[in-house]
């Protein structure tokens, strides 16, 4: 039974995580897609509301201010009375941040992790942080905003340089965000994702038990980011490792 | 439903994470309690056989290879033909150790610690890591072994000494376990429980909503453990925090 | 003896760190001083040339590619046939990063953080690194490159969130760097300052063993940093963390 | 010009490590070499005593108190009235833990290396930190006590199970110790020796620049430990990593 005074919201959608939370939340609450492109979207948002739920999908840069201004527009109008209480951050990187020899790089290289991994999560916190307050009375799990990261969030590797950085940096500002804004009861967490994210064609995207050992199924993440959602806020947890069991670490 | 074919394990129990512990895993295994006396577990057993579970208390130190092999005999027999799916090792040192300053502890006050952090547990996993593996194909969640740390088990704080340092080896030990057995299908966990746990009387117990500000609810810790349980092979977490949400941390 | 082959760099001159870097340097090699403006490093290098040590200073932003290009080009001309040796990046963001609420932040605050410990050290590092390269061979010590964190670096603490979003992104950027450039013989370390550093005065500035309790003097930094430059090859330290005898951590 | 007021202690004493470490620490104290046989001992002790320093070796187990009390009625006599200023823990277990399948193993095995690595250090420090109080006022630089670690101290790998649980506790009590005792004005420092170390033969024990590529020098383990008891108060390293220039990590 789908909430109507409530509602969660991902932003970054991919073949991977972001569909598989938006699939796992929609179940409970009407969710917001937010993609750059409607392609990455359209068929998810077909599914849950052909399944019965309720979504929307709209196409904005969550690391833009007014593009991000501009999709709480439509949000409030599509969804107008609901509360948001998930926001989950996954976006990746506009262009894919160059993983090569320092010296390959060049400062843009950085901006584009820069960009997608800490100055979009700081546009993104700032305009759903106060939405989340405001329904920490009435939600009926802490509200909840998770940000989704990678072995690079703890560990700069060679040649990892710049996506690393980006990566850190988000993490310690989620960290630092969770210190601030716990107290007040909404509760913020990192997911350090540890390996290759299986992207389930149509042959097994219903049963994620056929996902290939060596990748993770989006489906379990989604299941770890419902899980956080729905702790008791007397035992939040702020920080998960997911990783296959077969992923040397 | 409870399972006819698994049962789960949960070593130390106390007012706390323990009983809470073995309450929710009883709600789909039948569940053994492990604890020196009695009077630690005869309540919850008789709660968890009375609402249609089926428990079964057994006095033993878990970090004694003799006693912990006398209860296997009971357990045996009282379970005769279940499977080992997930085995809890939530067991604090035989005496409290000593939070004091270091010039004032002796080598027992360090034994203690070590006891029931470390030998204990290895004691424990080397007795129950072999039955989780035999259980991998058949288990309906992997098989999982979850060890109850703290804040001393990453922190070497000021008049902590011993007690940290048992529950540091706990944790790298459970870690090293987590990397030699995930492969094979188990999954090894650690918990670090950050603050303190309410101990519910009977006018809170069913409803950890109460649990006052500040306290963690045991209820909540249960949950969590059964949600490291649950997770799909293809994502394991090796290790949670758990704290209250105003925990200054 | 000052050398006459080998120079050090130190970007990032105030009144504690920097300048006390490039006192200790000054005893071995020529040093560059590069700060955005000529009061921050005026007296040092008037001390340093009249102490019979051979230094300048070069007013420029560390953090710019033009700038620090040009400040390269007033030291190839000045130092000419020297090779770096020692590089180190002790810049702070260009205006003092915001530590207040995070609703009440903007993404400039943001930018200034990343652009002084992140993008800089990128830019400073892709300039520098080559010629620590080219100095492998021929150096008295491995080339080092050290940068200057904070607590910050490792920690996220409430109200500091775009400060440690920084200096994380900037930690965990010099790890990647050493683990690509420490295989080719450079040694690239990172220093957490845990602590308020003391500004000596012209009353203790030759001492410090007057250094305040619980302040941390700038001359000890410039050891630490010193050693870590002629650490062997056999045994380099990638991280020390530095803090008062008396400070709470 | 070695003290008449002062001594070190090293505790343990191989091939490697801890004899590097007396013959620097010798440059500037008397020193107290500890080992289980006279010959772990004898050749560095009649080195220094050859070369102008002072040096005792005393066969004693450090980690048992009684064995631990004789070495020290030995020291009060031979060296009456000197101070400790720097005691070092370098003792390896009795024999060497190992390093194989958990199910292999036995409590035996994690026996040997918790005493050698946590109750030992336990005991060392409960008998040398009272000294080192004594001298913190004359002392010449801040009285140091130095644990020598290993990357297990830090990471709880697969096989290690064992020797990472002794490691890590004697990690987190030493980094106890650091936070009780610093602020009395006593230096507590870890070192996480990452890497084999060169265990020099008689062609190239003077010269730490002939160590093999992949090999620690033992000697730039001691210069590292000196630089860490000379640390000035207002600048404590708690702990540092020390890994050959070529080693992943």
């Amino acid at each position: 039974m789908v909430s109507n005074k409530f509602f969660a919201l991902v932003a970054g959608i991919g073949p991977g995580t972001g569909r598989s939370v938006a699939l796992k939340f929609s179940e409970f609450y009407p969710v917001v897609l937010l993609a750059r492109h409607p392609e990455s979207y359209s068929d998810v948002v077909a599914q849950i509301n052909k399944a019965g739920g309720r979504a929307i999908g709209i196409s904005a840069d969550a690391t833009d201010e007014a593009s991000l201004a501009s999709a709480f527009e439509t949000i409030n109008k599509e969804f107008e009375g609901l509360q948001l209480v998930a926001a989950i951050y996954n976006v990746r990187p506009n262009s894919r941040p160059s993983r090569k020899p320092f010296l390959e790089l060049n400062l843009e290289d950085l901006d584009v992790s820069l960009n997608g991994n800490v100055r979009g999560l700081f546009t993104f916190a700032q305009r759903t942080v106060p939405l989340l307050l405001k329904s920490v009375d009435s939600s009926p799990h802490p509200p909840t905003l998770i940000v989704t990261g990678a072995t690079a969030s703890i560990r700069g590797s060679k040649l990892w340089s710049v996506i690393a950085a980006g990566k850190s940096a988000g993490r310690i500002l989620t960290q630092s965000l969770a210190r601030e804004f716990g107290p007040a009861g909404v509760h913020v967490a990192h997911a350090i994702i540890d390996g290759g994210i299986d992207v389930p064609d149509a042959a097994h995207a219903a049963n994620n038990d056929v996902t290939p050992d060596g990748k993770i199924s989006p489906f379990a993440i989604a299941e770890s980011y419902w899980n956080l959602h729905t702790q008791h806020k007397s035992a939040f947890t702020q920080e998960i490792d997911v990783r296959p069991f077969n992923e040397h670490f």
